[in-house]
């Protein structure tokens, strides 16, 4: 089994063969995390309901959850308009984050200098 | 005038020095774009209020909106936990996609074949 070929055929990888994959609570919007995708990992998140990306650090595939429990359910996923990226609709068991927060966004909030 | 050096020293750019920039409606949730920035495309969208990217296609500054009138005024931005992506909070004028979609995520929704 490996990633259907239409599928394959629009993404655009990078050099290391992956893709920016955007985790997204379904219901509430809130973005959760990024991370990496090869056409595997897209195939397993596709047909398994889990949302699996490519540790980029360790080299491997990474079911979200399976460590700490944090899963993603699976609801929709979509290219974007030229296929180098991923948007996938999950419903995220507690923290999506490693740092115990909801989201990896939570902690470092930037100062803007606007009026 | 230069990217804030505490802000510079926990970017975690890719080789070519860019990090992925996630572009969000702020009100609604919706994930428009992934686009790129360097560090002075971020300084430029924390310092003008203007979401600004690099384009790699056309190596120069992507100030959004400047041709197509789709400005993104920016309300909030964010990094990640390990300092790896940018998350932007905007208000989108308009289509934020070149095709006229709302959202890059609208044309491409993936089949997954789950129960």
């Amino acid at each position: 089994m490996s990633l259907d070929s239409k599928i394959a055929a629009r993404l655009k990888r990078n050099p290391e063969g992956l893709v920016p994959a955007i985790a997204q609570q379904f219901d509430t919007g809130e973005v959760l995390m990024l991370a990496w995708m090869n056409d595997e990992a897209l195939h397993r998140t596709l047909t398994t309901g889990r949302a699996t990306y490519w540790s980029r650090s360790r080299g491997e595939f990474w079911v979200k959850g399976d460590t700490s429990g944090h899963v993603q359910h699976v609801k929709a996923v979509a290219l974007d308009c030229d296929g180098d990226t991923v948007l996938v609709k999950v419903d995220q068991v507690g923290a999506a984050c490693h740092t115990g927060d909801r989201t990896c966004f939570d902690a470092d909030q930037l100062q803007i200098p606007l009026g």
